[in-house]
């Protein structure tokens, strides 16, 4: 199986199937071409807590602001799965957690042909790359000039924000904003043990499930990710809160 | 072959499907992840008109402003259709449609894990239990604790809106808005035998094509699902006819 | 294989897939539904660069804003490629790229059923069609009522736009504008040789690659299609420019 994940919307998604199709009768699944534009850390967020949900397959992983310039495009072994996708960060959170701490985890650069084009890697360099390796096998690969092992150490690095415990009050950021509006954030769900909390100085209740409060009313709960998450019900926390991606949030246990 | 329709729109999808190919190679087809957000009627309405277009399958459906709640999860046998989802109505005129006078409707409650996430039962509840039925088939889980079988009485009622026929006038609402704008209504097309009507007292043609009346010019005709829609010509009905789901719709021909 | 291609967006492509899975296993690969809005042009400018991609498959093309009205609908040989849609222009520019010189290319009007509703002909004629053709063969069907050949003389026309080479000036119009707003002209990137160019008056510099200028700057590359694009990166070219589907462009060189 291959799967396809990018922010290309709603045409260029396509292009990239029907290049894979011409090679192959594989499964081809789409996992989301909706990944917020050339935004890689909330790209890595996603292809992370996505493609875990998957079996063994051959991914391609496209936000790629540096199309077209000089950075490397990658091949990634980690362990049952493979990864496939340019060098800005994105591919290393996902393959960390692919990986079992048993099993292999390598790093190759994929030689890019100069016949591509500099704007469309997804493609030109990809998606013709995963259907390769879907077809030949990687390990008769890496022997070739098509696929250089590389150390991690000269990539381009990328972790997910973490978070702090700061004697009541966790500190972190958000990593992502899904299409409800909801505020997921870097502090896990096991940080919160309340029934109310504040927000970066917001009291709101701390509930198990979105209908706990009226529909509009504001919340915090543990989302599927294990996450705390700042949400509306029925609405869109991204407001309510005032928070986009990236901004800090700091969590403090409301005791009155 | 397994469907899903849901409200998630770009990126929770996925991971029900991912859920669902790690124990099955069969098809899975997304039909829709952009029913109208936990609006259960809309969604009901939607997966009623789509799903029977399709062949036999277990289908999940997802909207599920009640998640996390102790609304049940269900299972329904609907003819040579499965349903899989919540109990909130949504697959009650779904499962109405699919079922043939001579065949079994039968309503099962799904057991719901205690491991299960309070807001993903998509991921964890449903598309689980859609790919258990599909791979050892319904009839060995009926007579287990994954499946008990309940009366209707017991269950959420939902009821898509009808229309009233009041001598030359036809009282009905509005069922649903697709993404054109066009406004479904729940009047059918055959209450209208006339070149002009009047919706909410606004008259225009009753034609047959979109393209019967210039661009931009307001319209009503018979849908594809066989009720009047109240449209404009590559415009949005919606905005002229100032209309939004639930609203109260009442046709009158015109006679001058 | 078939595909689908339409302007429905969200819900009613699942009710040709639909038609279609009742009647064969065949895969069945979505490439857009998200084509201009019953945007002729704009749809044949997508389907030509996206099926261009791919192997050999019976595909479905609907933006039809005739639907209803006596436009014909049409079938066409197109290499080893097949085309199913309406008459009103959009198949044209794609069965001429998908056809090699040297193969048939051939037109023939569909019978359409007098039970096919007037608003829905992707559900009730193009998708039982296209599905019909996959599973029966087109040689079987071309000597039946169901499809007529017919002269492509009597068809709607449509060319794509074309470019004008006035002396150092490129004149041509808007093919397309991508959902990430870059605006994609009918002039060919081969027609620059030089660092900056003016847009309609505007210097921008040319370059390979988005990155080539700063997040928010504008730009002019040859982009996948091997066209010139007027983007910005990280940004909306169709803003900064100032450009519609259908707009003028002239690109000058700049020598200064």
């Amino acid at each position: 199986m291959l799967t396809l994940s990018s922010d290309f919307g709603s045409q260029y998604p396509a292009a990239m199937k029907g290049v894979i199709l011409q090679h192959s009768d594989a499964r081809v699944t789409d996992v989301t071409h909706s990944l917020p534009r050339q935004d890689i850390r909330a790209g890595a967020f996603w292809c992370r807590e996505l493609l875990t949900q998957f079996p063994p397959a051959v991914h391609v992983i496209v936000v790629d602001p540096g199309v077209g310039t000089d950075r490397a495009a990658l091949v990634v072994q980690a362990g049952s799965h493979i990864l496939v996708g340019p060098d800005n960060g994105i591919l290393r959170p996902v393959a960390r957690k692919l990986t079992s701490t048993d099993e292999p985890k390598q790093y190759y650069r994929l030689t890019v042909e100069s016949r591509a084009s500099t704007t469309f890697h997804g493609r030109d360099v990809f998606a013709p790359a995963a259907v390769t390796i879907h077809e030949r096998g990687l390990d008769r690969l890496v022997s070739t000039p098509f696929l250089t092992p590389v150390d991690t150490a000269s990539l381009t690095s990328l972790r997910l924000p973490g978070y702090q415990d700061n004697v009541n009050e966790y500190t972190g950021s958000v990593i992502a904003i899904d299409n409800f509006g909801n505020v997921i954030t870097s502090i896990p769900g096991t940080a919160v043990d309340a029934a109310r909390i504040s927000v970066n100085g917001q009291s709101v209740p701390f509930v198990q499930a979105f209908a706990a409060v009226e529909p509009g009313s504001a919340l915090v709960t543990t989302g599927s990710h294990g996450y705390l998450e700042c949400d509306v019900n029925q609405g869109r926390g991204e407001c309510y809160f005032d928070l986009s991606t990236g901004d800090m949030v700091s969590i403090r246990t409301d005791t009155e």
